[in-house]
């Protein structure tokens, strides 16, 4: 089904929807390569957007980037147990390094050229940088040793959605070592706190927080922290992960340190990363049936203004008005585009941003221009802001960085209040649960009894997982005290979800 | 042979003492792949600032950065066959998608995850961003389409140096096309000069510029433009390139459009790139026997202040003063570091961040706070500049961006200097080329006839090759009219020497 302008709507297909909506607003494209994606320049911009605030909040705690290797002897990644397993069945492997003609002509891998072992594409970096840090640290004085990196990374999905799961995505991974268990379990968790502060305050996600089970948790950590949204199917979509590595990979790679008694220790590791897939994120959190909602602080464009004109005099009035608002409001740093094109009317112009999400639109007709006053109009209604405003020039324009900035506000307001209608607290029997995942979806608090059996049969029979055990402002008060599934006594409350 | 503080000198082996720069300096490390390295921290850094230069510089053309996958079909790289012929050689293949443990237990690919079609892991990116550029251009209105991209690519070579020549390196590739010759043209040469602008302004290289002769083009393209700049050891280093592609691209991949006419017309295609190679530059173009010179402007530390004192009252003044200096300095833009270190006296500090190449260093002892003055060192006594200078604090602080500004302007008077002390202009005999190339090496300029024979019969018996036929403001007035080989009229001047 499709809306007049051709969109599929949400309630239709989600699913069909999505797939229009990153199509659309030109954020990326499907590859000729099975599973990869092309991230165009409107998508691009809004994970520059987003590197440039993380990287100055990493930066600000201290870390620094560096690169390393895209290539991991296999050797390598087969030396923590628990990694391997939780890899093997997603990694590009190289083998070759050179072409040759074959028999009938065509290229084909030289078998002289073949590896003694194999590469592995990193599907992500601890083995290799553990490896370095090794080389690095001797004494305690060396830690904490703070490092992020800016990469690409792949991993062999067989199913695959733009964004939310490619053979090949972006991301950053940040992989730190310290001296103590505790110094590196505050790393964990103040990472955890800054993606969390990202998801709500720039991408106004409103997700929730908490440590992953067993289960679910890096292949090759003690424990996991995570943060998950809820979209708007009422799916879960895990946004980010912070990872206490113990001494699991410190053990296997030797990276030692002498501790200021003198005495040879091994080191702790943390290792975290957000994603590409947090635009993703931002799509199936904030869209419409219109498409794309940009939170304007990740917006590459915050505001357009469209001329309205009939003729070559108006035409000539408005621009010159249209450039100089822009000017102005470009000297308040906000990042707007004069749509000056003359081959397309007003409307198609308002529905094209409208579709790319920008969060301003500012309309300037002639009368307008005489007026001496400036139509702002919002891209969504939103409890509280008008959605259309006419306001003397000079008031809009001084006014602009704030109602921007009301607008992030509300659009966070209104994800924590969609979460929370579409979480169910203080649900007791597996029955009821069921039918929530089976029916509306959402979150389902309940308490779990810490047996992964209980997961497993939840998530065989419904789909859902355990999302997170909540962190302590998330958990519900009076939560109940039994496991939903077996009814044992709860050794924690639990979030479940299916999820993407 | 090492100097007193375990350097080798450049006269004795410039090899090894650029290896010993690089790991010294904490720029880069080998890795444990065969040919991959690390690029540490501070050698990240220096990437960061030259990115975001060439990033505003790109930007303020007009151009876009998106992002394309990491692997290539094997069918897209062989349809351009000048393109494949080069590349074939040196190319990781991917060809399993999963590991499984073999009869032995140990793991192994899974022969049943074999790919039907191999992929190659970008070398560049031509093949697989034209096909996309195909989808996305319809007529002459979406031209000129200018992107570019960030990323990792992976070219196997069999002798590694870090920076200069590794298996993977990071780089940047723009990617245009245009509706006519003239514009590609125009686009391939304004980058060109933005390329020339960074390399003089920024790493105050000096390089030449002009076009690669048919044999160094790259394999696909019309032509070649090059910057080449000259290392201490007076061999070449090939500093960047900018392809104007012709329709050689766009025919393989059916980047068509329809033009003002009306009728149906191939694009016309540029690429260009620089990469993390221009840090092996940095190090051989400036640096000395005592370790790394950075020029101020791609220096993470531009200003590091160094306290000195003999005992606790003292330490605390002085470590007062030196963070009020660093504050004001950093007030200015300055990028300034306090090492406030007290495991380590003064000598060894000053020591190690002129290792690391650190412009300027404040001394600050008990005396100078006593008299309001600061001593200021720079990195290296440059014609025009005083090394050492005690300054009232004021004017010490007011004038240090300034004072920057000169030194980096310096280095690259200097650089300019070596290189034409080092360039031999109006050689008229091969015999004396091959003496001067055999001997102190350097940029030799002579006649060529625009033969390969003659290229390559130069290249055989004397490893250099030609770098570029010079761009205009580089020729020799009154160059020589005769191929310096053969002796045949020359069709132009041409740069011959060794290079990295």
């Amino acid at each position: 089904m499709a809306d007049e302008k051709g969109l599929t709507s949400r309630a239709a297909d989600f699913s069909a929807w999505y797939n229009e909506v990153v199509q659309r607003a030109e954020l990326a494209d499907y590859s000729p390569v099975r599973g990869s994606m092309i991230i165009r320049p409107y998508g691009y911009g809004i994970w520059e957007l987003m590197q440039r605030v993380l990287d100055d909040m990493f930066k600000a705690t201290g870390h620094q980037n560096a690169y390393f290797p895209l290539f991991i002897p296999l050797s390598f990644i087969a030396r923590e147990a628990e990694h391997v397993e939780g890899f093997a069945k997603e990694m590009a492997l190289v083998t070759h390094t050179r072409l040759i003609h074959g028999p009938d002509g065509a290229l084909i891998p030289d078998p002289d050229s073949k590896l003694e072992e194999p590469l592995i594409v990193r599907p992500t970096s601890e083995t290799i940088i553990y490896d370095a840090f090794a080389k690095w640290v001797q004494s305690y004085r060396d830690l904490p040793l703070l490092i992020n990196q800016w990469a690409n990374v792949v991993r062999w999905e067989m199913r695959t959605r733009l964004f939310l799961r490619t053979a090949e995505f972006l991301w950053q991974e940040g992989h730190t070592a310290h001296a103590s268990e505790s110094d590196a379990e505050q790393e964990a968790t103040r990472i955890l706190g800054i993606y969390r502060q990202f998801q709500d305050e720039w991408l106004a996600l409103g997700v929730i927080t908490g440590v992953k089970s067993p289960a679910e948790k890096f292949p090759g950590a003690d424990r996991t922290y995570a943060l998950e949204a809820l979209m708007q199917d009422n799916r879960a979509l895990q946004c980010g992960t912070s990872h206490m590595l113990g001494q699991n990979f410190a053990r296997q790679f030797e990276l030692k340190f002498q501790a200021e008694s003198g005495q040879e220790e091994y080191a702790w590791n943390t290792s975290w990363g957000v994603s590409t897939r947090m635009i993703g994120g931002l799509v199936m959190g904030h869209g419409d049936d219109t498409g794309l909602v940009l939170p304007p602080r990740v917006a590459p464009t915050q505001v357009v203004v469209v001329p309205i004109y009939r003729n070559d005099a108006e035409q000539g009035l408005v621009l010159e008005k249209a450039a100089a608002v822009a000017a102005a409001l470009r000297q308040q740093g906000v990042r707007v585009h004069v749509d000056a094109r003359d081959t397309l009317k007003p409307g198609p112009k308002y529905y094209e941003w409208e579709r790319k999400g920008v969060p301003l639109r500012i309309e300037i007709g002639p009368r307008d221009v005489a007026a001496g006053k400036l139509m702002l109009v919002l891209r969504l209604e939103l409890p509280g802001l008008a959605r259309k405003e006419a306001l003397p020039e000079a008031e809009a324009i001084d006014g602009l960085p704030g109602r921007l900035e009301q607008y992030q506000r509300a659009l966070l307001a209104a994800a924590v209040r969609r979460r929370e209608a579409n979480s169910y607290r203080g649900v007791r029997s597996y029955q009821d649960a069921r039918a929530i995942i089976e029916g509306t979806g959402g979150f389902v608090y309940a308490g779990w009894c810490g047996s992964g059996d209980c997961e497993a049969k939840v998530k065989e029979e419904t789909k859902a997982t355990i999302r997170v055990l909540p962190g302590e402002e998330f958990r519900t008060p009076d939560a109940p005290t039994n496991c939903m599934v077996c009814g044992a006594p709860a050794q924690s409350e639990a979030v479940w979800a299916r999820a993407y």
